[in-house]
């Protein structure tokens, strides 16, 4: 992994990670100062998306339970899900459900440079499809903003 | 690497890897049958990009240059921009550039299942920012098509 | 408030007024020939901001019971809507709600020139956010068309 | 009819055509070489169409019962579905309503000319507007996608 | 043609007519009461496309030279336009052109019936694509409001 | 004006108020605690509405030179744009420019309550239309964000 690390992709590669990848990643992160965390989400309503990563962002102290850190939060997410939906923020309405791995990393935008502060990154990544088992593809979608 | 490859993670990674880390993404890659291309570009031009990616596919034969499989690649970018752009498809006309490595690989959804034909994946990965060095933060964007 | 009224700056200014000023622009927007009318509408369903919007006009006869006026009402809400959702017309399906203050206006787009026609303004003006209580903040939306 | 027939263009003519029209427009396009269907539906919620379209294009042979040819398909409603809703892909979450005629055609992009393999066409045709009877206009959408 | 003809339907038959067919249609158009146009336009410049069918609506005397009929105009092009780029209005930023050709109906939603007042419907049919000869597939738009 | 003032309410009512009216609203909300500017911008180019915001902005000392500021400052202009634009970010591009006066306020969401940090309100204000003299329409946006 580059020493040049970023916010951003701390997040990605963390959310293409497979189960013995995270782990390399999470310590490298963790070393760099950065605050990152992992989980899954599925759904044809993108509002269990959203739900599912603000709930694991505050229970993990990732964001604190305040607005303004709520509401970058929210907006990652937002500009996250941009990428996985790709023109039309539609899920079911639009006969299609996702099957999620989000990662949340907060740092600053570039590893060891606190001259502008701290960010917050969402990476979204997984599949999106039909609901016929197999008939879907990847999706990826990364959002970051000033917290 | 995971052994359950597929063309997204491949795509996503050979993108946001480093010069000494993208060799063993195209190694692993060509072992699994894919054809995989990177390269850069930066603009405040979307049609940059546009043409950035369609040249080099063409140039280095990962696609034919045959309307349908021109049309397969010109939606894998137009989906990957989605995520980059992040709501509006602009870059200049709203004050900002993108500076962008992309990867474009074909070959299976899942490294060995040719059950399902050939797809086409774009990735784009780098910043977007105001015209002002620095001003800028990451983004990536991911599009799949069948080809 | 200026002479120079227009039906846009009408709608704008009785959606953000207090209940002590609105009185003083219901008087001048009458005066001028205006018809004006002010309600109240919040939910994490879009179509029940519309559903309020409409039956509020028609009751109070700033439209008549007839497509073409409907057709122009329903734009204008429209369009308006855009400025509260900015980018994606969608609350509850990307866990957001709205609290809304709306005015609709009927009349010419400049105060006292009839030789354009009648229009019809809709503002919406009040706050969107999470589901907590104060985690919000403002948002404005303006939708003119002729009539 | 001109003899220059083309993918879209069958597909725009079968689904405005009146029930006596319809059937020289099916002979014609048969005897081109193109897979024609020709089907109804109608929603406040946007998967009620995509739905009736796959069912009908599988349950007829247009498509057979594998991603490629399904993601295909999606996508030419998806595009289809933008000209219906012309900025946002919502219904009922936006008080409005559709009723619609669809056609689905495969073959090639010009009749007779098979150097460029197989498309598929989907044409929406109908009206869309607000739950009150006779409260709705035309709207019209086509999707093209390479199968 | 069917006797049941609305405007919608007129607008969409003329736009894809060939010139052999486009006489019959202009004829039961007129003798219906509808007042039409058809031209062509095509660019990489979408404002190219707005000025072609706004210069022609006004030459033809389609719509008189006054903002509330230059309005529905413009919104019924704009309505098009989605169906023609669906889901982005981007022509030339990209990478894609548009070879159009438009029509403009005037009258009544359903021939005959002037109880609702009158309308005007845009349709654009063409073909979008790469700026390479050939690599283009049909699209198709239309717009409608009352005027 | 309300004693119950907001930054949102501020921005737009500065935005909207003549010049006779602005001096009372910039007393009243520089006694409130906020920083505020307004100035004019017009064009049929996106990008010199965002460089007017942004430049005044710097040179009037409402938002430090620096990344983290900037790029709140452009997400708000970039919320207020969208209600200007109402579902598509183009103007000269689909024939249409603007005329427009905007505001910067920055401070506390709701007036004397620091709890939450200071925030950034941009509200756009004017009129957008055909390049034609009166050919226009009046509009509005709001963009707020956590600074
Ligand atoms: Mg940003
Ligand atoms: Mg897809
Ligand atoms: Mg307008
Ligand atoms: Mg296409
Ligand atoms: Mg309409
Ligand atoms: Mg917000």
């Amino acid at each position: 992994m580059n020493s040049d690390m970023t916010i951003g992709k701390l997040a990605v590669l963390l959310a293409v990670s497979s189960n013995n990848e995270e782990n390399k990643i999470f310590k490298k992160g963790e070393e760099l100062g950065y605050k990152l965390f992992k989980g899954r989400a599925g759904s044809m309503d993108g509002e269990k998306i959203f739900a599912a990563v603000e709930t694991a962002a505050k229970r993990r102290g990732i964001i604190q339970n305040q607005y303004r850190e709520e509401h970058t939060l929210y907006h990652s997410i937002l500009d996250a899900f941009h990428g996985v939906c790709r023109g039309e923020l539609a899920l079911g309405s639009i006969l299609r459900s996702v099957g999620l791995i989000f990662s949340v990393v907060r740092g600053p935008r570039l590893a060891g440079d606190y001259s502008d502060g701290e960010w917050l990154a969402v990476a979204l990544y997984g599949t999106i499809g039909a609901p016929i088992k197999g008939f879907e593809h990847e999706v990826m979608g990364l959002g970051i903003n000033n917290i």
